[in-house]
């Protein structure tokens, strides 16, 4: 393997362009405008740097895909490890995320829609509003993103608590639940359920019916992870039965669209909160670029047996 | 005067009955559902507790404002320093309205209610939504609430400034404009601008129509201070004109009311922001008590002259 080696990417911002070969100017670097239109272009590249690429186009040396949540991919990674799988760090999406979250949670407390009715019927009446600060929000997923959420509500003033596969230590949360057995405990405790989790073949859909039914009534969903770690239909029969408040999606399986679209308890953003901004993740890659080029350890390697 | 001294309470919620009572067994307290009901009271306490007291009730020896603002009071205060006043501490009343600001501020960039205007219209659409580290965001008043609203949105990573009568040394905003001469420079650079400042003579339809023609098309403006602070027939022109994109106000000069209300650019809540929470205030009530009672100096004594 010579250097520099070709570089293929698609999702070409003109920011992302200029940045990239600014930087990486003896590199032949390869725009293409979709997954598809790479296609060709894949022939002579060593490296794919985007998203949407179906897993049999990447039969290369290195595929940097371009955002945090890998399941596209990794679900049938048929490669091994002799193709390597890195991802953008879920930090430098992170805070957009956070913003979402307490955007999300604010939405809900602050009652700026019974203001505005209360003004559209030209009434004057006293309400009073909530609190972050009397909230008990979980965290479902302590990952990078997780992490993050969980630190900047809790400075906020509520009371965070943390769900995740297998254990860690997580300041950012007064109490981390472990593992599937303690997993209705946690959404027991829920005021708010902030979903953060990776897609794999143990979070599909598991947020059901049976996980729903433990959760304290009225409760807030929150979903800016992967759409799929919900079952929709179980929440569309919770929306019914009262037991979600609300939920806020920002990711979500197709399937439920048409439903999900009719129903009042639900407000659906259509995947707006982690934007991927070149400044951002642009140095990202670069740094893992020059530690391929010289031979060392690359970061947000996926390992592709835990699919995250 | 002999201790313990009887104390004058108006706004008696069960909680701040519990709390006094508690800590001060032998202070002999008279407790009012209002300002007007205390009047027989008044009589024998020589310490008056709460808030919308007519000045001439209060010829006592202390009077602790329930609340930070005393401008009601403090415009014409006749005992000079023969009567002291003190208020309540903006620190214990700050958090909340922290979370006011930031909810008025995401309630624009998020974006939801596009995303429910598209639910009810039964459409899927994309949309990109903003973000509050993209936001120029200025703080007009820097005392212990306008501070503290400063840091927490800094810490979100908004670009913070910040509006000051007189010098001050504030870590929480990256430029401190002093003084009317540079409020024309602060308000140019601002997308949002929070008034969070005390009701003076000085400060009194302060933001009147000059002030807005040099704030940036489509400022959005957040009130959570004094409602006088902001001529509200400027704010209206402004909202005409495009000058004002977005106002959320949670004070109010009463006499626009009405045509407030019929703003659609205006969101108005009823004074919710700020609320007097027992257990955060009657310990601050209690420490004065102490100091007063062994003649040390207490804490936030109004300086009648500035009026804050």
């Amino acid at each position: 393997l010579r250097f520099p080696v070709p570089v293929c990417l698609n999702s070409p911002r003109d920011l992302t362009r200029r940045l990239l070969s600014t930087a990486l100017p003896d590199v032949e670097i390869h725009y293409a405008g979709s997954a598809t239109e790479a296609t060709p272009q894949l022939e002579r590249s060593q490296i794919v740097y985007g998203w949407g690429f179906s897993v049999d186009l990447l039969r290369r040396i290195w595929m940097q895909k371009m955002g945090a949540g890998v399941d596209d991919l990794a679900e049938e990674w048929p490669f091994g490890s002799k193709v390597v799988l890195t991802r953008t760090d879920g930090r430098l999406i992170g805070t957009r995320m956070v913003e979402y979250v307490i955007a999300a949670i604010l939405d809900k407390t602050s009652r700026f829609d019974v203001a505005r009715r209360l003004q559209s019927e030209r009434r004057w009446e006293y309400f009073e509003i909530g609190s972050i600060q009397d909230l008990c929000i979980g965290v479902a997923g302590l990952g990078e993103i997780g992490s993050e959420i969980g630190r900047v509500l809790r400075d906020l003033g509520a009371d965070v608590i943390g769900w995740r596969r297998s254990p860690v230590d997580c300041s950012s949360v007064r109490q981390v639940f472990v593992g599937f057995p303690e997993l209705h405990s946690f959404v027991r405790e829920c005021d708010v359920l902030i979903l953060a989790l990776p897609l794999t073949q143990e979070t599909k859909n598991l947020f059901n019916a049976e996980v729903l039914k433990h959760c304290r009534r009225g409760i807030h969903l929150i979903n800016v992870g992967r759409g799929a770690v919900l079952d929709e239909s179980a929440l569309l029969d919770g929306c019914e039965t009262g037991r979600v408040g609300h939920a806020t999606l920002d990711v979500f399986a197709l399937a439920g669209y048409s439903s999900v679209l009719v129903a009042p308890q639900i407000t659906i953003t259509p995947h707006v909160c982690g934007p991927l901004i070149p400044e951002r993740i642009i140095p990202h890659f670069l740094r893992n670029y020059a530690a391929f080029e010289t031979g060392k350890q690359m970061q947000h390697v996926v390992d592709v047996s835990r699919q995250y």
